[in-house]
This record gives structure tokens, C-alpha cells and sequence, in this order.
């Protein structure tokens, strides 16, 4: 039996991801501090898949605990691939304190493939970030371009895990999928923009305080579409070691005033929005920039749902999840 | 005073360096772990300069070490600059352990930026390294090119350590410049090419075992031309908060082919010269690469030795270094 390790499996996207590796007849194992992952989100896939579903609550960053956690893996058959889907996802917070980042979002990496290294476990697929291209202004966002320079520490350490993965298939890995994620909405949420507006709503149902001017504008993807697109680029034949893919959407995106406008309809619709200053959210917010998708669309993948589409649906799902 | 922090001062790039900041009218302060430097590399300048250079041998992997070095940094002035020099530069070490490279050429990085961020020093000059371009086959490597795919550990902790660098700029640091080094020639030498075929002639006069068929083709930079240029985009007016610059010989480089046989030549003219087999010594060696000095080059820098002339000259200072 085949054994796949899903490093911060119990959060937002890899609880997504969870249901469709099982239907794989291969066993999962979870790893997840539940820093923002929940054990609830594994119940219905637990509940579906009693004998195949495992989770071990840990921390990624500590060494002998990734070991014995592969050690538990390996009860279990062959360790054949890796999801690294953990990280830090609190982008500010890691500018606040660069060791959030360092120890959550890097530090997760090196352990996860200096333990693979010792189990022979030779297919990593991780979930780096658009944050790795920084602020290149106008220019299109495809894989290749340069200069890569972040302006968070989230997209340091994200860049910091690839360049670390790049080394690691020169040295054993045969196959490394980097997937450069955009921001991605769905359930189970437990952090971003459309969150926020909405626990906001509930506190203070008559005005929404947005940070910045509202005009920063970005793509957003449906978790469903997300997930579709990693299988896919999973099951694509090797053609290099190392195949790096910009996950997104086809579109442009939409604008934080238009999702404030959104969430305000959907939850509270007499509600005043309140803009602040600038076109950054916070330091390291880049406030807009264009995705090249072309290279994933190559693959025959198209997304279900536009950036307005997967915000709209997302809305109305977690505000279900919240009880609204 | 103003006083620069030189970590890794008392290495090969650092003690070089060295003659031209005391000549600033500045107190400099060494961090280094000995692991490479040697304090004997610092006897000449601490003679000329008995008031202005301070030495301590510590780990700037360990964070509290690096917060008590600059506040008796800090005894002497305002620190203004850091310069950091320090890393790991045995790449094949960091093959076999990446916890080398992720503690002595990330984690450094890492602590100075944060005891920086604390001490208020807004000025970072980083010696990263053309490593960060992986291998790229033809392309001709300029500042901007992607994508960075690093092959060895070194290449990647020191691309880890530019993103960290770059995020820092967007928080707090006015100025960084990184230099991307290419590979350096030149006394005190304590590892490299020219070093380890020096040491094989010393050890078995009749012959010189190569790693690899010998086509590997690559430039050298002599140190005096290194520091040169490192002074020379200090000097620069700030045109952006970060500046990457490539730093390197001007030709096409040498074979290493040709370099044994000019050690030979000067060490043991009649040993036989053995080659191995592919043109990449070791796992994450670049076998040939084209390096652009363009940017360089605006600035008014040239180099005075070309890759030949750096060899010839370095074989000749470190052969004298050894007592040959």
C-alpha cells in the first residue's frame, strides 16, 4: 500500500485535497500542528475513510518529531510522496516576527525533506506562493521571470523552500512539484480577506472598517478548482525534476471594494464600509499584480469558477459555516 | 564613530576588505566562528590599526551570541553598516548535511537581520553568490533572470538569505546591496580549486587527481577586483533599496583543465595530471556558466586581472602562502 504524508492536512486546503487522495486507495497520513487547522475538518473524510485516514497532531519544525511521525507513516506501507501544505498563513504576523515564518513556513520544509531524504521518499509536492515574485510592477507573472524579490517574510521563506526543493532534486528527489499558489477562497476558511469582512459584520453589523483604499486588486481561486489543478499537474509525466506552476485564476481579479460590497450584501447589506489609506493592506500586501496561467491551461486544466465567481460562492459558504 | 559589522571578517573576502574600511575613519567590529578565518588573518590590520579593530570569535547561528556582539558593537559608535561575509563555503559539505548550510550560511543571515532590525542598523551589504542561478544552461545570467532554481544547498540558503534580505527592505533596511559573488581567487585561501590542487601536489608530487574531466569551464575574480567592486556599488547614490549586482570577471573564464596544469606547472612541473569522468566535480556544481557584468561595469568598475590573470596570480600568492 502506497502512503502519502499531508504536511498541514487538517487546514484549509488540504482538508480539500484530503477526499480525493483517498478515493486513490492509498493510506493518508496528516500532519498538522492545528495552528489553523482544525481536527474537525478530517471527520467526514475520517468518517468516510475509517482505515485509511490518520492524523498525528505535531510540529513540523521539530526534527525527531517529523522522524517518528515517518516512522508511524511507514507502519502503514510504502511513503511514496509528500503534500507540504503547511505554513504560516498569517502573512502580517510573520512581518511582526520573522520567527513565525522562519520556524512555520521554512523550517516545515527543510525538516519534511531532510526527513524524506532518510526515508527514500522521492515525490514532494508543495504549495509555494505568488508572494515569492514580490512587486514587479506591470510585468506578467510567469514562472520564469525575475528578479525574485519578496517583500514579506512569508514570500521569503515560500521562495526559501523552493530554492531548498530546487537542491533537493539535484540531490535525491525525482520529482518536486512547486505549485505558486494565488489567493484561494473556499471552507473550511480560517484566515483571509472575506473571513475578516465577516467576522467584522458580526461584531459591528452597521459599519465594515476595510484596511486601505479599497482599489487593491487580486485573482482569487476556488479551493475546489485549486485542488483540481494540483491533481492535474500531478498526474502530468515527468518532463523535468522540478516543474514549478502558477496556480490561478484566468481573469484579472477583483477589487477589496467589490468583496467588501459582497460580504456587506451577503451579511449585513445597511452596512456603511469605511476605507482607509494607500493601495497595501499592511506591509508586504502587494497591492496588485497579473498572473500567468498558461503553463497549467497547457495541461488542459481551465478553473470552474472567474475570481468574482469564487469570492461570491465563498462568501456564501462561510457565511454558512459561520451560522450566518 | 560610525562602526561597520563584518561578519566572517576574518575570512578570505573579509580580511581583505578590511584595509580599505579602517582607512574610512570607522571602528569595525569582526563576528566570526573560526570555522574558515583565521585570527592570524587579522594581525596585520589590528597592527596598523591597534584603535579600530575589534575582534570576536563567536556563532552568529545562535541569536542571543549575535545580540551581545552588537551591543559591544555599540560601545564603539553608531553601527551603521553590516557587512555580511559569513556562510558555510564548503558546498559539498552542504550537500551531504544541509544542516550546514541552513545554520551557517541562512541562520546568520537571519539572526543579523534581526538583531539589526533591533539595533536600528538600516545599512546590509551581503556577499550571496552566483549559486542562486542553479544551472541555466546557456542563458546568459543576468541580474533579472529567473527562474531560480539552485542546485546545491549553499546556492539555496543563500538565495533563502536575498528574499529574507529583500522582505527587510520593504520593513526597515534603507539600503541593501547584494553582491552576487562569482568564484574568488586570492590569499589568505582557505578552500577552493587552486587551494585543493595545491594541497594534492604537496601530498603526492607526481600526480594531480582531477574531480571530473576537467571542461568544467568557469571565471575567477581576484579578491583585490572583489572588493573593489563591492566598495564601488557602496558607493553608489540609492536608487532603489535593493541592489542586486552580479560581480565578476569580465571573460569567459577558464577550464579547469587549464588550471591544473598552470598549479602543476608552478608546484611540480613533471606531475601527471589524472582526470575523472563528467564535467560537474560534485553534486550542485555548475559545470559552465555565462555571468553578466553589465550593471557592474556602469558603474565605472573594472576588473584589473581577467580570469587567467586572477588564476595565475592566486596560484603564485597561495603556493608562497604554503611555503612552496
Amino acid at each position: 500500500m502506497l502512503v502519502s504524508v499531508i504536511a498541514g492536512g487538517a487546514g484549509f486546503i488540504g482538508s480539500n485535497l484530503l477526499a480525493f487522495l483517498a478515493e486513490e486507495n492509498r493510506q493518508l497520513v496528516i500532519l498538522d500542528n492545528l495552528s489553523r487547522g482544525r481536527e474537525v475538518y478530517l471527520d467526514e473524510i475520517q468518517n468516510l475513510y475509517p482505515d485509511t485516514v490518520h492524523f498525528i497532531k505535531m510540529d513540523l519544525s521539530n526534527h525527531i518529531h517529523t522522524l517518528n511521525a515517518f516512522e508511524f507513516a511507514k507502519t502503514f506501507g510504502e511513503i511514496d510522496e509528500v503534500w507540504h501544505l503547511a505554513a504560516n498563513s498569517d502573512i502580517p504576523a510573520g512581518v511582526n516576527d520573522p520567527n513565525i515564518d522562519l520556524k512555520d513556513t521554512f523550517l516545515t520544509t527543510f525538516n519534511l525533506l531532510e526527513v524524506m531524504r532518510n526515508f527514500k521518499t522521492l515525490n514532494f509536492h508543495f504549495a509555494s506562493s505568488s508572494a515569492i515574485y514580490g512587486d514587479l510592477g506591470a510585468a506578467i507573472l510567469h514562472e520564469s521571470i525575475g528578479p525574485l524579490l519578496p517583500i514579506s517574510n512569508y514570500g521569503a521563506m515560500k521562495l526559501a523552500s523552493e530554492a531548498l526543493t530546487s537542491a533537493c532534486t539535484e540531490s535525491y528527489l525525482n520529482r518536486a512539484n512547486v505549485f505558486r499558489f494565488p489567493n484561494v477562497v473556499g471552507i473550511p476558511a480560517t484566515h483571509g480577506v472575506i473571513l475578516d469582512f465577516i467576522h467584522k459584520l458580526i461584531e459591528n453589523p452597521n459599519t465594515l472598517n476595510v484596511l486601505g483604499d479599497g482599489t487593491q486588486q487580486k485573482s482569487y481561486l476556488h479551493v475546489s478548482d485549486l485542488v483540481a489543478a494540483m491533481l492535474k499537474i500531478r498526474s502530468q509525466p515527468i518532463r523535468s525534476k522540478i516543474n514549478v506552476v502558477n496556480i490561478g485564476p484566468v481573469d484579472e481579479g477583483v477589487s477589496v471594494q467589490w468583496i467588501a460590497e459582497q460580504v456587506t450584501k451577503r451579511i449585513s447589506p445597511f452596512a456603511k464600509i469605511e476605507f482607509g489609506m494607500g493601495n497595501k493592506g499592511w506591509v508586504g500586501d502587494v497591492p496588485r499584480f497579473t498572473y500567468s496561467t498558461e503553463k497549467l491551461q497547457s495541461y488542459g486544466w481551465k478553473p470552474n469558477l472567474n475570481s468574482a465567481g469564487a469570492v461570491i460562492r465563498a462568501i456564501d459558504e462561510i457565511a454558512s459555516q459561520l451560522g450566518q
